[in-house]
Parts: structure tokens; C-alpha cells; sequence
């Protein structure tokens, strides 16, 4: 092990990358920062461009960190090596694998958004909290849905906790962000059918069909879907909730209902 | 309002109930803090002993914690108004909403906890993050679950960050607490079936009869399920996993299996 490249937490370099974790440089940027070795092999293998990677040999320990190192040595990304110093000003605390990256933010317009005959998509109106996003993606990509569409979003969905909830699905599940009203257009425009989840809704998820194109619409922590969804074309469906509490988290509603669709879908094979 | 009567984060009974943000601390005093008002309001509703409230009174701003510091005043708990700084050291930064309370632990034995004919309970084992725990709770009551099981505890269901975590449904839902040993004993001998969740099991949960009295068995979020849960009389059960990660978050499964109980089940009227 030589000495590591960088050694103070002034370096502009580790500076820069520090700045990504606020929403206004990644924007000014178009890039943001990727913590941890399953979220960055993840970045690498949905071919996201990785701007450079700052790596802190001692702290290397993981097996997935391991190889997320070595991958983005053999994908050519400019490897900086950091002393620990450096490394926790850019890292994000305690989940400190020894290596996180600048990545570029990938495309969020709708019409980069590809789909099949029959897809599902799960539609987030307003959602406040990087780490729901980054769970709905999770069950999002495990239930095989199509894309995630951030209506009037109020987080940013590569936001590096975000990134970190997802697993690093927020690289392999395509995202895309857009007002209310363009989401529904788009919708429409592409014969997508809507599934609203509403606490005050009367059909459960089992009763309504979830199959052929369908998108799962869920709303904000606080205040649920607004009245824009409340449309004749749009079912509303409800979880049962037989306890005291009136509302599921919305991650734990997404995941519910996606594989409800799945179930009725049978498996993709 | 006239003046707060504690007016130093150095108070002692500020500091006393501080420290039970520790475990060590709740594990010798039987107490735990619980912050905001949903949280405190459901405490109250499930008849747990609330030995002494907090209130700032200018941080009082919604109506859950308006409606928590009249339910606390007339269940006749001591209420001790403070000010802004001896609120801070006391209350969990960001939440905070002017309202916290230092509540007994109820009982965790699993004697303690009492089923009908065909009871749904869910069983972690192993599990780490109290936010996990709590999730899994607001879950279990939404769905109608009987108790939840913490088998080999890793961490203290009455955590405050799990008690958010639930929504203050670690009040409603009875936990119980043994060696994942003492819980197969104590379910085989109520003859509840168990359902585990595994990621390299062959059946779908839509394919397994998830009536009558049951448990939904899931393991820690690093390593699953310990072997002890691999007997021959333990159905494994898997979601199927379609994208690029390899498990969902811990309690979005089990959120997906508890709910898919809940349809085979059919609603409970």
C-alpha cells in the first residue's frame, strides 16, 4: 500500500465531491455522489459514467467494496487514494465502505422512458423523504415495475441517501421526473391505466385488476395524492388497515401493491 | 403562558430522561422517552404508564401534539414545561414537536401474550436497525397481526427511534421477546405454523397456504434467517425478485407477506 494521494479534507477535489451532498451543487453540477460498494457496482453495471472514485485503503473491508474498487479500476474511472481524514469529510458517516464516487446524473425526462406492451410503473406524487424513494425503488426493481415517475417531486431521486435506500436500484429502475398534470398527459397519451392508493378509497387491491399497462399512483407522507388523481379513470384502492393506525408507510403501500400486480401478473419468465 | 419551569438542559430529571436514549439507561430504569404526539396519544390509548411529560410550549405547533398534552393533562400525568433549551437536550432534533414522555416498558415475556384461534403473529429474528423494527410494527397493525416476536433481540423494540419508527403502534401491537429457540418451543406448542422468509426458496407466498394460526418468520437484515428455522415443518417462501438486487428490505417483506395473508384471510369484521 503506497501513500495515499490525498491527504487533508482542504483538497479541492474531496471539497467539490463534499458539495454533492447538498441538492443545489448536484444540480448546478449534473452530478452527485455515490456511497458504498453494492450502490456503486450497481452504477457500473447500468453503465452510469463515473467521474472519479476516492478510495481509503484501511477502511476497505467489505467483499462488495472490494470489488466495487477493482471494477472501477478495470472500468478506467480516475481512482483517488485518500488518507482517513479526507475520506470522512466526503464519506457519509457511519456507513463508511472506503469508497464512494462522482457519478453523472442520468436523463429524468419522460420521454426517455421506454415501455412495454403491458408495464408496470409506480407513480410518487410529492414524496418528501430520500429514503422512501429510495425503498420504493428497491421493491420497484424487485417487482419488476418499469420505471418510477416522480410527480411534482419534492426530493431529488439521486440525492445520495436516496441512492443509499435504493440499493443502488436507482441506477437499474428508469426514473423520471415531471408536474402532475405532464405525468397524467403522458399517461394517457400511452393508454397507461391508473391505480390510486387513497386511505378512503372502498376497493381493496385484490378486487380491482392490477394487470396490463398500469400505473400504481401513490402520494406524499403528510398529505396522500392530491385531487388531480381523483378522476373518473382512475380506480382507488385501499390496504386494509386494522389496527390503530390510519396509513401505511407509503414504501411499505408501493411494495404491497406492486407485488399485488405481481401476483395477479404471474411471473415474468 | 407563564414562564417554563424548567429552564436548563443541566436539570437533572432533563438529564434523567436523556439518558434513557441509551438502552443501557431504559434496560435499569424499565423506562423508554417517546417523542411526538401521534406517538404519545396511541402510548395513552393503550393504557401504557406514562410517568412524566415535557412540554416547550412554543414548539407546540400541531394538532397531534396539542392533542397529546391535553390527553397527558387530564390522564393526570406530572407535566414539566420547559424552555426552548432544555427541550433540545431532551426532545430527538429534527422532530421534535414540543412534546416528549418518559413511559414504562411494557412487559416483553412471551407468556405475556395472549391469541386467538387464528392468530397471525409475525417473528424477527436477529433483527439490527430499531427504524426496521418499528416499520414492521406499524405494518403488523395495519394488518391486523396479533403480536410480534423478536427472536435473539438484537435490538430493543422500545427503542425511541423505533416507537417513531411505528408511529406509536409499539403501544398497540403486543411484542414479546426470547432466544429463537424459547420462540420455536413457545409457537410449537400453540401450534402455530411457521412461514419463513427466504430468498432461496422455491415457493411463492401465493402458493402457500398462509391461513389458520400462523407465524411469518424473517431474519436480519444482513444474513436472514438462522438455520434453526430449516426443519421440516417450516415452509420457506420467497419474493420473487425480478430486477438487479438480490432481497427487499426487511420489513417491505414482510409488509408483502403480512398483507398477503391478509387477502387469503379475507377481511376480519
Amino acid at each position: 500500500m503506497s501513500a495515499p494521494q490525498i491527504s487533508s479534507a482542504a483538497n479541492p477535489r474531496i471539497r467539490a465531491a463534499a458539495r454533492l451532498r447538498d441538492r443545489r451543487a448536484r444540480d448546478e453540477a449534473g452530478l452527485t455522489i455515490v456511497d458504498g460498494g453494492r450502490e456503486l457496482r450497481r452504477a457500473l453495471e447500468a453503465n452510469v459514467e463515473v467521474v472519479e472514485a476516492f478510495v481509503c485503503e484501511p477502511l476497505v473491508r467489505t467483499d462488495d467494496a472490494r470489488a466495487a474498487a477493482a471494477a472501477l479500476e478495470s472500468a478506467g474511472v480516475p481512482i483517488r487514494t485518500t488518507n482517513e481524514a479526507a475520506f470522512a469529510k466526503v464519506a457519509f458517516g457511519e456507513r463508511a465502505e472506503g469508497v464512494v464516487a462522482v457519478v453523472r446524473i442520468p436523463s429524468t425526462r419522460l420521454d426517455s422512458i421506454r415501455l412495454s406492451a403491458d408495464a408496470l410503473v409506480v407513480v410518487l406524487e410529492a414524496v418528501e423523504k430520500p429514503g422512501n424513494l429510495g425503498a420504493v425503488l428497491r421493491s420497484a426493481d424487485g417487482a419488476g415495475a418499469a420505471a418510477l415517475i416522480l410527480a411534482d417531486p419534492r426530493t431529488d431521486p439521486f440525492n445520495p441517501n436516496a441512492i443509499r435506500a435504493s440499493a443502488g436500484t436507482a441506477f437499474s429502475v428508469p426514473i423520471a421526473t415531471g408536474s402532475t398534470s405532464d405525468v397524467r398527459s403522458w399517461l394517457r397519451a400511452r393508454g397507461i391505466r391508473v391505480i390510486a392508493a387513497r386511505v378512503d378509497a372502498e376497493t381493496e387491491p385484490w378486487d380491482a385488476d392490477l394487470g396490463g399497462p398500469l400505473a400504481i399512483a401513490l402520494g406524499s407522507e403528510v398529505g396522500g395524492l392530491s385531487t388531480a388523481w381523483s378522476t373518473e379513470d382512475v380506480t382507488a384502492v385501499r390496504l386494509p388497515m386494522l389496527g390503530v393506525a390510519d396509513s401505511l408507510n407509503v414504501s411499505v403501500a408501493a411494495a404491497v401493491l406492486l407485488y399485488e400486480a405481481r401476483r395477479q401478473r404471474g411471473r415474468r419468465t
